[in-house]
């Protein structure tokens, strides 16, 4: 086979086969096809795009250029969840013990702060001690005793995606479906899951802003996830706002913890709930997603939840209790951005609002950034909240007096007051089970 | 600027400035833009192109990396003709002296052997002595005394076109139209000229078959040129069938004489004349092409073309009577290819032509292949000649018995014989002095 070739087909739209599939995984993971007859690759299906058998293709060639775990000899279903990132999204840090704490198994391999949103990993790496650095030993280890992990990608699971996303980064090929759905569905189902729900953001703090993409990207990724023999259900959530009321590390992890506890913000106690009752149907523990629900429910209210927390924490080697303490969520700085209106909270730049509390430290500008783990952002208002004028929207959490006023000059302007409420968007806009 | 963003930019359709163009092509031939960024940018070029003004800073950012002739100090029009390449087009070998034998200057930089199609160089490369690689001060001292030189590419001329060719050639990125016309143009008005005749053919034995494909680079490359202030005329012309009666270097090159010396098949003289015509319209020679085409005939009539040729010859140190000895195109094999039916010939795979002379030698199956000057094919029926069943359609000249039968193979499949004859595609389908 000639790469040239390949590309060629690619680029007049023809279909490739899956031994084309392969050969070009395998020599891009081998080095044996050089990186820029892969960026033009990459670029041709960026504008040709790939169907259902291609990406099914190219999802099983990545998955199968590194270890492919294997927990069918741990009993219990296995299901997890995959979000395309939001800015206050720490929904996996309550779902995975609220899951778990039904008999469960939830293998999460999770990622990082990436743009303006937070990562799994640099929420939890806020608890002291904590270890996202498992080895799969380990991983299989905690699957097995505890029923759950949350842990980092390792270096031998799906190397093909460390490849190709460095160089989608550079050459302007990340936002391609079929690119994005084999690198999130090879990576998930290299964990070991049987079933997967996909949390798909739209709204002005999502990667895909339009309903639209966000519903071709759940479609599809719901089909390939079928495809490879694999239980998966898409939900498109509203990211129109923050999610809870908080952005930053240890902030985030302290108002999960809340949720755990049976309390926390109504709107990420609510989509906590509802995707627990996905997953619970997926695992065959309940029949019904709304009888999963209130099960989730009752077992926030119980401390069964928050007890599968503690018992993660302690595993992964955290101080379960560090959170409660002041020096866990202290920062030098707490200023409010006051409203300039009276009237009703009618929208947010939430993008702005993740860029602002990178800025601060909560996320990367530069892949070598430190991130500080104590900053962030209080979102004081809901939309459709009344608001007064010089009343706080926001309350920032800083260490730099330079990012603070940085933070502070961005949230300022990404929020609008109007006179009137607006229509709300639900929660959950569209769950898409099959080919709907 | 980053390169990531101009290749979003281009990829999203949107319109790169000349600074951001120039940035890139910079780039690139300094090492700073990676092979594959360049890359990923050649394959979103392909699919969105580039308009007027894009390609007009390609063009001119390509021509300034390189030295750039000044042929401003010689007296005389400075005129050039380029050709997209067909199979048995020697037009250059005879138009270059004939046009020169009228005092305009002709500064000639030519290529090799392309796939199917056949490289003047290489032509002249059989004429023993001949030497195409002059230096830039030889180049410029034929031209101001001979009036006229054929050479070859030099390393200091447009270096950026060799770094983007071969990426182009192994990442499927080749047939572009702004990406080739800024390849032709830069090179083409880097070596000096002020005009240039464009030769655009279509047909089977092209590289753009379609004559729309042909029609879009021929308008777009007559666009750039007068972008650049350059004069430019384009034709776009017949490749259904190889031009003259012989295809290889050596037989190519003594057809080429005879048509010097006012014999020659009428095809050729016919093509050759017209061009003429149209080149010293551009030299302003004459008002009107048809009354150039009656002074080129002349010329070839006179001897006035010949001698030109003489003189280039014998400067650039080749043999001028070389040509005329036994040896100059003797081979161990002659073997014809005879009809298997009785009837007007009415078509040739002439692409498949080119493919069989190529593979006797006249060209390269790889870059590092030599070439065998002597080799090659005699074409003995032009479309719509009578045939007899057995009568010869093609004498193959060979030096090697396996070539030799695998030529024989392609070439008694690549002719049709038909019971009427079909109706005649003119020699020059269309003339392009603007933007029609």
């Amino acid at each position: 086979m000639l790469m040239v070739e390949l590309i060629r087909k690619k680029r007049d739209g023809e279909k490739l086969t899956d031994e084309e599939i392969n050969y070009i995984v395998e020599g891009i993971v081998k080095g044996e096809i050089p990186d820029y007859q892969t960026a033009a690759f990459l670029m041709a299906v960026y504008f040709r795009g790939m169907d259902l058998d291609e990406t099914v293709a190219l999802t099983k060639a990545m998955m199968q250029t590194g270890e492919v775990i294997d927990l069918s000899d741990i009993p219990g279903p296995k299901v997890d969840k995959h979000s395309t990132g939001g800015v206050g999204d720490k929904v996996s840090l309550i779902l995975a013990p609220l899951v778990a704490s039904f008999g469960v198994k939830v293998p999460m391999i999770s990622g990082r702060a990436l743009g303006h949103t937070g990562g799994t990993l640099d929420k939890l790496e806020s608890i002291p001690g904590f270890r996202t650095n498992l080895t799969v030993d380990e991983f299989r280890n905690a699957i097995r005793d505890v029923g759950l992990a949350i842990i980092g990608q390792t270096d031998t699971i799906v190397p093909a995606d460390r490849k190709m996303y460095a160089l989608r980064d550079v050459t302007a090929t990340v936002s391609s479906i079929p690119l994005i759905t084999s690198s999130i569905l090879s990576k998930k189902f290299a964990e070991g899951t049987e079933a997967l729900l996909l949390d798909v953001k739209t709204g002005s703090g999502a990667f895909m802003a339009s309903f639209e993409d966000a519903h071709a990207l759940a479609q599809n990724m719901v089909r390939i996830a079928h495809g490879m023999n694999k239980k998966a259900i898409a939900l498109i959530t509203d990211m129109d706002q923050p999610l809870g009321n908080y952005v930053g590390n240890a902030l985030e992890v302290l108002e999960s913890v809340e949720t755990l506890k049976g309390k926390g913000p109504d709107d990420l106690r609510e989509l906590v709930t509802i995707e627990a009752g996905y997953m619970l149907v997926m695992a065959d523990i309940v029949d019904d997603h709304d009888k999963g629900k209130k099960m989730a429910e009752e077992n926030l209210n119980n401390g069964k939840a928050y007890e599968k927390w503690v018992d993660m924490i302690v595993n992964q080697g955290g101080d379960p209790e560090a959170v409660f303490s002041e020096e866990f969520v202290k920062t030098e700085f707490e200023v409010t951005v006051n409203s300039k209106d009276s009237g009703y909270l009618v929208s947010y730049d939430t993008r702005e609002i993740g860029i602002a509390a990178t800025i601060l430290g909560a996320g990367r500008l530069l892949k070598e950034d430190k991130v500080d783990h104590s900053v962030g952002i209080r979102v004081m208002k809901k939309i459709n909240d009344p608001v007064e004028k010089d009343e706080p929207v926001f309350k920032v959490y800083a260490n730099d007096r330079e990012r603070l006023d940085r933070a502070i000059e961005i949230l300022s302007k990404c929020y609008r007051v109007g006179n009137e409420p607006v229509n709300n968007t639900p929660l959950v806009l569209r769950v898409i089970r099959d080919d709907e």
